[in-house]
């Protein structure tokens, strides 16, 4: 599985593995692939050094990444309280009531919520830049749009190469033209953020759009099969999230939402604006539907809803309140029906492409050397 | 190109295209693939007969298919007029009063509405296939749900296989019970009715729920980088229908919905239930988006909605009210550009086949022999 950009890398399979735990990244890049690390919880430098750190010491010498969320519409001066200012109290008595039905309880006095939208704020994820340009990563990714031309300097000065997501072709020229290296095309049935064109379609029409920049396909990919079939589409690698949330080296901190994970069906997932205030998919439970339902308030455009549910979300996770529990998954969670390590999916996902190009061979009519 | 199925019905690409028009359906076949004749068009048994007889006349010897609607839930028994007294009158009025807003002329008198719901009663349906198995049709689809049990009885007398298109794993599998040959696995980027799961998911999935019955992936399919890739995701063959509609053979009538569908883009379509009452993709228009606007009366379920707008829809392609024009397609919409024939689309594809097939080969390490 050997592209231009793989070997740009020095990666031995370009499959790129995005999680939010350190664990997960290493074992990615132990595996031959390239684990990019989400920053967005890390609201305290010291606790994404203390990672990176760990990734360093764990990781074998492989290259990995790093990746940002900068809102691509910046509102520049305005504090976190000035922006809780904004939210409704309607809203507000929402989650309460909400809460209040399903008997979720209360945090306890001083606990911190986990969950923070302040991982979303440029500041902080300027402050997660400062410290992880210590560090020899090779990728920065950015979720939210093109990263400001600053930062897009600072991480070509350091070698690092600047990704970005986008959901459509006229999003891709945009990155495009903002100086990125490679343009991750996230089709509508990845998990989180997403737009509306599916992978089969989003994948080439991003690689015909911002050539000779590579592609990487995200959305609908967690075997071999897929891996082939994206690679196909003229993309340069594939971009994997979901598939590693129920492997063994994740820690969810929740054997409910593991268990959640694993029933879950391809149709379990919803594009909802619960979380952020914008589309993303994730497991469809109770509480996307509160927020979902006609009758309720709807949601608040981002960043907005992510404070609204913070703490709730916070509450929700600790307490393990089943029918509202949920995490952003893409529509693969129908193929996560056991807890396996990362190096396990690495086999799978190895030997299910070269099945695949054999399948593919033979209808071809080719009898190659395999 | 070739698969088991494919050479099971003597074709040489396994690539089935569906086509309201004949000389699409016999251009398909000639070109080495499969064409599929939808039915729903033809409420009377006369203009089915005159056209399968223009068919044989043109396919030149070649393998060519049915494709009928049969809804899954029939109501017995039950008269059009007796349908149409369900429909309430708020909804009669929307229909007039938005017609009024954009001024769309009134049919002539005693001029037959071009679009008939009457096509998707079953009644029609078996009509419609006394007809067909007087011709030597070599498949027959069914859009919604199996067909009855007797039908696939009657086809598999006459050496017919049976296809049926499935949205998901649960609803693949009830057609295997059913005695289905074929299973056309729909992804949500189709056009027409269609579920949420993408195609990069879906067919895999439903290969795996069904196996060993042959899938046909359709969904987000226009070019050959497409078809390997759909065909490496385990599918026998690809089912194609939106590419056609800029094809030179085809008769959309409409000068100016043809200009339409070659001017947009993948994020123009849109899944609504304004034309038929169940969710289905087609170009968003000032008409579907006053059906989904949470102001209006909303659509009636099926065939309710078929019924109330078919005149209406009538009106607007014949007068090519632009706003308000458009057609059942898939985000592959965006790929549609130029006016080409059929044969010409074939060449298209099978020079992007072998050219997505090197590539896979190249990224796997393997000099094949091409």
């Amino acid at each position: 599985m050997q592209t231009e950009l793989s070997r740009k890398l020095g990666v031995e399979h370009a499959v790129f593995g995005f999680t939010p735990f350190p664990a997960v990244a290493a074992a990615i890049s132990r595996a031959g692939g390239f684990g990019v690390l989400g920053a967005v919880r890390y609201t305290a430098p010291d606790d994404l050094k203390r990672d990176l750190d760990w990734i360093e010491a764990h990781v074998g010498g492989r290259p990995y990444g790093l990746d940002v969320v900068m809102p691509a519409k910046k509102v520049a001066g305005v504090s976190e309280a000035e922006v809780e200012a904004m939210i409704p109290e309607g809203h507000r008595q929402f989650v309460r009531d909400t809460l209040a039905t399903y008997g979720v309880p209360e945090l306890a006095e001083g606990e911190a919520s986990g969950w923070r939208i302040t991982g979303w704020m440029e500041q902080v994820a300027r402050t997660q830049l400062d410290v992880a340009f210590d560090y020899p990563i090779r990728l920065l990714a950015n979720a939210l749009g093109s990263p400001p031309a600053d930062v897009v300097a600072r991480a070509h000065d350091r070698n690092v190469l600047v990704a970005a997501l986008a959901g459509s072709a006229r999003h891709a020229r945009k990155h495009q033209e903002a100086g990125i290296d490679i343009v991750v095309a996230q089709g509508y049935e990845a998990g989180g953020h997403t737009g509306e064109i599916a992978s089969m379609v989003l994948t080439p029409e991003v690689v015909e759009a911002v050539d000779p920049l590579p592609v990487l396909a995200a959305g609908g990919i967690g075997s071999g099969q897929q891996v082939a079939a994206a690679l196909t589409l003229g993309a340069q690698g594939v971009w994997l999230g979901s598939i590693w949330l129920t492997t063994t080296e994740a820690d969810l901190h929740s054997p409910a939402l593991t268990r959640k994970l694993l029933a879950a069906g391809s149709g379990d997932t919803i594009r909802s604006r619960a979380l952020t205030g914008k589309p993303a998919r994730q497991l469809r439970t109770e509480w996307t539907e509160a927020w979902d339902d006609p009758a309720g308030p709807g949601t608040l455009p981002m960043p907005l809803q992510g404070l609204l549910v913070a703490e709730a979300v916070s509450r929700i996770q600790k307490y393990e309140v089943e029918s509202l529990l949920g995490t952003p998954v893409g529509q693969i969670v129908g193929r996560m029906t056991s807890e396996r390590s990362v190096q396990a999916v690495f086999d799978d996902l190895t030997r299910g492409f070269e099945q695949a190009v054999d399948r593919i061979n033979r209808i071809a009519g080719r009898s190659g050397p395999s």
